[in-house]
């Protein structure tokens, strides 16, 4: 009578794992005590932004009879999306190829179920979002991991290629990436849609790159993003407001095909087949009323930016070496020893929480979010050097 | 370089095919315009709940800075919704088996996917909801229908007796029943329950039983609910907020497996697993938040219980066969002609607007919402005595 042997369930347990570990372990239910700084996961250790909760507020004020009746991909919501991407890329979108989802796990969970028949590949590059592989599982293609080599992890073109074959039916950018930081240039977005385009070709099927970007507005030193829709027309955007917004818990994304792509008229239709096959991944009501308002709601950058480069600056100063993220809220920090989640529990000891890089698939690394507040990383930076002082 | 040959979408879109066909239809395009008299679909044809809109904006107000943090199946919603159940089935229902959910197609989605393996069978009834076809596809199960036998569409579980095979993992019921209105009596569950432990102990797996139970809270003539998990241990509740609250598109549902089933431990790992895997099937933070208090929320039911006499009465009165709902929006009515459709079109040709009982796989008859206002219910009836007139 058991249902614990199934194949399906036991092959999603499996791509979970690494979670599941991440939230068995015991540095992760200290997370919200008292004392504690912690840089484990990009949650908010501060009070939710003023802004949101006023725009939200504003719009759940019924202005009509529908105004919580069912929702699909509205045009309130989609206009200004594609208003943005227009502005941000210089390709006029349709608002028409905008898909608004309950943040990004829907929106890559209906992209990827879209793009592929059971059996296809879709490759990703590790290290990963801790859940690009279940999803990928999920919707029975196969995960096929690709290493980012670090301290730089560049996008590598020929690695790309070399892992295409003829079932590969995606490839996973994050940029700007979790956890290195690292904002990918548009050089080696051209290079890679040359790389996809070839594949494309050999394949007589669009290798589709996507593009996921719910960092897309957290950059630091002026830099100025530019997406992979620029440049090649197989790819699909992915979204959440979750990061800018800092309120993953309220959920809203969206799935973008550029106007530059041959196949719009059927990833239109495969895409909102699988929100609603894929249990109504659209977002709800309340933040499709938002969304226009949303777009110019931010926390703070400036003042990330700052805490970086205090982090950054005070722990090259003490020896580690680390990343200097370009975006994202994640600084890596090469552990002084090999064994990682020993020295994540060292850190712990005395109140200071980070994610041990075998979660990440990225052993020796430790990842640091910059949700901490800042006297959280005060607090933090004397255990460091004396952890540090300890492992030499 | 197309995707619109592959075999999952043309699978899915099949099982999509009625609703389509619906959308598509030129009466569903004029809903919402002026003077139009709607009784197609459960959406509000008033403005929201003043009660459900002051409970969401009390519980917007943030009160710790993890408000709108990420959030899984929340304690401040489970414990009330347990406590709901308790209350309702006199079983003790445990926090830890109520998963929140966005709304009614996550419960099933995530339930559906929970219990099989690709290639189960899962048996429905039929007039059915609109999506229990295309969600149980998507699990890559089989999707059995069985039909219910109009006028009483009575639950008959020797004919689900005889639709079990080896395969069957489940049976949803849905009670009180969209669209006949009927709410099922314990004995005919308890006779169910009967039928579905034979075929589990036969099976050597449970047959699970699916109770769907949106309407719960919408019932007439003061019945008192009974529900499928009081007789039966392998039953799963699946719930929506948005029929009781009439406000659909603010997504809050919830999974609860009784405390008398003996796959607990088991269920509560597949469920949880395919909440992430299904694209973070969890209901938001607002909603979860507020789902304490909208326990307690809900639309006028004596004044839809007026509204139904009043319709029922009439269309009596004038000739038509209809059904009396014990409870949910619904009123069958069997249409004049045979061709629903066309007699659909004739009654939109001056302004009322029905479903068409072939969308629902009952053709000859059609589906009226009492969602519809009082005003629609009196401009509607001289249309349908001079239409019933005409087509005698």
């Amino acid at each position: 009578m058991s249902i614990a042997s199934s194949t399906r369930v036991e092959r999603l347990a499996a791509a979970m794992a690494h979670v599941q570990r991440l939230v068995d372990s015991p540095i992760f239910a200290r997370r919200g005590a008292a004392g504690v700084a912690d840089f484990m996961v990009g949650n908010p250790q501060e009070m939710p932004l003023p802004d949101l909760v006023e725009v939200l507020h504003r719009n759940l004020e019924p202005k009509d009879k529908n105004w919580f009746a069912y929702k699909l991909n509205e045009p309130e919501a989609r206009i200004p999306v594609a208003r943005s991407l227009t502005a941000l890329t210089g390709l006029d979108w349709d608002p028409e190829d905008v898909f608004m989802t309950n943040a990004g796990f829907g929106a890559l969970t209906v992209t990827l179920r879209a793009i592929t028949e059971p059996g296809d590949e879709v490759i990703y590059l590790s290290p990963p979002w801790f859940f690009y592989e279940l999803l990928i599982a999920g919707a029975d293609a196969v995960p096929v991991r690709l290493n980012l080599e670090p301290p730089a992890f560049d996008l590598d073109p020929d690695a790309i290629a070399a892992a295409i074959t003829p079932r590969t039916r995606g490839v996973i950018v994050n940029s700007p990436h979790n956890p290195s930081g690292r904002v990918y240039p548009i050089e080696a977005l051209s290079r890679l849609a040359v790389v996809l385009g070839e594949a494309s070709r050999r394949n007589e099927r669009t290798v589709h790159l996507i593009a996921d970007e719910p960092y897309r507005r957290i950059l630091f030193d002026g830099i100025r993003y530019r997406s992979a829709a620029e440049v090649y027309p197989g790819t699909i955007i992915t979204y959440s407001y979750g990061k800018v917004l800092l309120s993953p818990g309220q959920r809203l994304g969206y799935i973008a095909v550029p106007p530059t792509s041959p196949e719009r008229a059927a990833l239109r239709r495969s895409i909102e087949l699988f929100q609603w096959a894929t249990g109504y991944a659209f977002a709800d009501s309340l933040m499709q009323h938002s969304t226009a308002d949303l777009e110019h709601v931010s926390i703070d950058i400036p003042r990330m930016q700052a805490r970086r480069d205090r982090l950054v600056g005070a722990l090259r100063a003490m020896g580690y070496q680390t990343t200097n993220p370009e975006g994202t809220f994640y600084i890596l920090v090469r552990c002084p020893t090999d064994d990682d989640q020993a020295f994540a529990e060292r850190l712990a000891s005395e109140d200071v929480l980070v994610l041990p890089g075998t979660i990440v698939e990225l052993p020796g690394w430790m990842r640091l979010s910059l949700t901490a507040s800042d006297e959280m990383v005060e607090q933090a930076l004397p255990v460091f050097q004396r952890a540090f002082a300890e492992a030499r």
